[in-house]
Formats: structure tokens, sequence, C-alpha cells
């Protein structure tokens, strides 16, 4: 539990129960699902535009992919968050896909 | 790098320069930066499609919503791959704003 | 009911009730709504990609735009005949928000 | 060029010279392409969010699916506009394909 995302994971659990007044990310459980969503969408969009500049090398950077990445990573992940869905179930899906063995590896081996 | 998203990113990289007639990943790379994120953004549609059924309580369930996520997660690390943008730079970008000590926490510390 | 995207409104009706066999149009209504959508998540996504290489003057062109708009108001239209909504809904709103009189106004008025 | 589409296309550009702090259209322009295929992006999440709940007979109702859709199709317009594309275009594209014989056949046909 000590990678980036699970941290972010605790972050957002915490923040989801903040003062919406307050909270971003309190305000969009507030609004409900459909707003969560739009800014998936939202987020993604961008992520194309922005990928697409860096691509043809015109005004947007490879810094603005990483900044619309983040956003698009950390909407989904409040998304996951209002489903009570933790981020480790995605991370673990993505693991069984691709044989990776997970943070477990660490437990159980003597050296990676 | 010893987190999943960074062990992907490997595999990624790996694939990167397989055989596109046997590599879906390789053959994505070929197929180019348009191919890549049309996958994003269909990723991205089926992902808030899921989150809707979820819940509606229809027919999909949670586990399409973690599937599709991880789907529109790993399209994105392509993305990424194909413009040379390591995983880690998104994660970092993350821990920066919420003030998460990240990877580097583990470098500090005398045994993970 | 003589332009053209009411034309189109009804040869989708028509199509709606063929053989899915053999009809791309039944077919996505057999398949249901999630289906329709993915397809308009999936035209948006190639439009945007579409218009940016118009608008970087890459590869693509003008008649890509074209292409892929014509996909995105197709798809469109085939999730609106499948809630049982008229195109001219549609541009009922679009002449009422720009006070736009529609067709209407030739049968009822001298001139324009 | 009297349908609903074409007229609003005629609006449309007029407004694109207009004045951008007073006119939403014109400010679009101003912003660039990306501003406005992130609203086509927006609105495309937005369609596919009420056509969902219009599924689900949830809270929003056929009306918002409506409303949307205008949004979708509004937007997509600028974006053609944008990119000096007329709307006839697409429309000629959609009427090909269909085998629509279009606005001219009132011109060569005795009445409508």
């Amino acid at each position: 539990m000590n990678d980036i995302l699970n941290q972010l994971g605790q972050v957002l659990e915490e923040r989801r129960r903040a003062d919406p007044a307050t909270s971003y990310v309190a305000s969009l459980h507030q609004k409900g699902i459909n707003k969560i969503l739009e800014k998936v969408g939202e987020e993604a969009t961008e992520t194309l535009l922005a990928a697409k500049d860096a691509t043809n090398g015109s005004s947007e950077t490879r810094d603005a992919v990483v900044a619309e990445t983040a956003d698009l990573w950390f909407h989904s992940m409040i998304m996951l968050s209002h489903l009570n869905i933790e981020p480790q179930a995605v991370l673990d899906e993505l693991a069984r896909r691709f044989g990776i063995s997970g943070l477990d590896e660490k437990a159980s081996r003597p050296a990676s």
C-alpha cells in the first residue's frame, strides 16, 4: 500500500468526507456520478488534444500531456471512489492481464 | 520502479519493439498516434457507460467498471509510451499535487 | 419534412425494423443503447482527431472532417431513434435557441 | 439554403465575426480549435449521460437528450465553421451515403 496511486486513493477517501464548500473532491461527490463522469470525459478529450499537439510539435508540450493524463487518472479515481472501488482493484486487473506479480512480490521475494 | 504501473510501463516498452503481427501493443504503435488516441477515447466512453450501469444497478457490474478503467489506463499508458513519456512522470505529477512523497520515501527509509 | 436530416430520420426508422443480419442500423438497435453510445463516443473522438489534423495541415484533410462529422451526426441520430426521439426535436431546439423560424415558415408565410 | 442547419450555419458565420466580448460563438473562435474541440468532447459526454439516464428512466428526461444533442450538433457546427466547412458538406455526405436526394429535389420537382 505504499505506491502513489494507493496513497492518492487514501487521500481521496479522506477528501470525500470533507466539506464540499472547501474540497473539490467532496464537491464532485456531492454533485453526483454524472458530474464526475463529465469530468472524466472532459479530461479524456483534453488528453487527446494535448497528445495531438505533442505529436505535431505545436505549442502544447510534453508537460501538457503529463498534466492532462494526471487529470484523467485523478478523475477516474474519484469515479472509482464514488462507486466504492479501490484503485488497487484496477491495478490488480492490469497485473493479472500482464502477468505482473504486483506489490506482493516484494514481500515474498528476497530481492527484486 | 517496483509498483504495478511502472512494471507495466516496462512491459509496454518491450512490447513496443515486438512484432506488430503478434503483439497488440506493437500493432497500435505501428498504426500511429491517431489509432492509439481512438482507443483512449473509446475506452473512456466504455468506462462512462460501465460506471452509469453500476450506478443504476443494471446488468453491468462493478467488475465491468474495473475492467474498463484498466483498459483506459492501459491505453493511456500506450499513448505515453508512444510519446516517450514514462508513467512515472504522471505519478510524480499526482504526487506533487497532493503532497504525496511517492517512491522517494522508499529510498529514504532503511527498508521497504 | 423534406430536408436531409428528416429524410435520413425516415430511412433510419425503416432500417430499425430491418433484419439485423443485413442492416447495420438494425444490428446496432439489437445490440442496445450501450453499443450505440459507444459508437457516438467513438465518432466524437475520430471527429476531434480529424479536426486536429486538418488544423495542423497534416495528412488528414477537410474531407476526413466532413466524413467523421457525418458519422457523428448519423450515430447520434440512431441514438435518438433508439429513444424514440425525432431529429426534428433537436432541430426545433436549435431553431428556438437562435430565433430561426424553421421549415414551417415556408408553408405559412408569403415570403421570408 | 432554407433548412434549419443551414440557417444556423449562416447565423454562426455572422457571430464568428462578432465581438468576442459579447458573443459566445466569437469567443470560442478566438480561443481556438482546442477550446472548440473540448466543447465538442464535453457535449458528446453529456449526450451519452443524458441518453443513459433516459434509458434507465431516472431523473433526466427525453428533454435532456434533445438539449444535449442540440449542444453537440451546435458545437460541431462551430468546429466546421472554424475550419471553413459549410454544414451542407456534411448533409451532402449523409445524403450521398443514403441515396437521399437532398434539397435539390425541391428544385427539380413541381411540388414538395
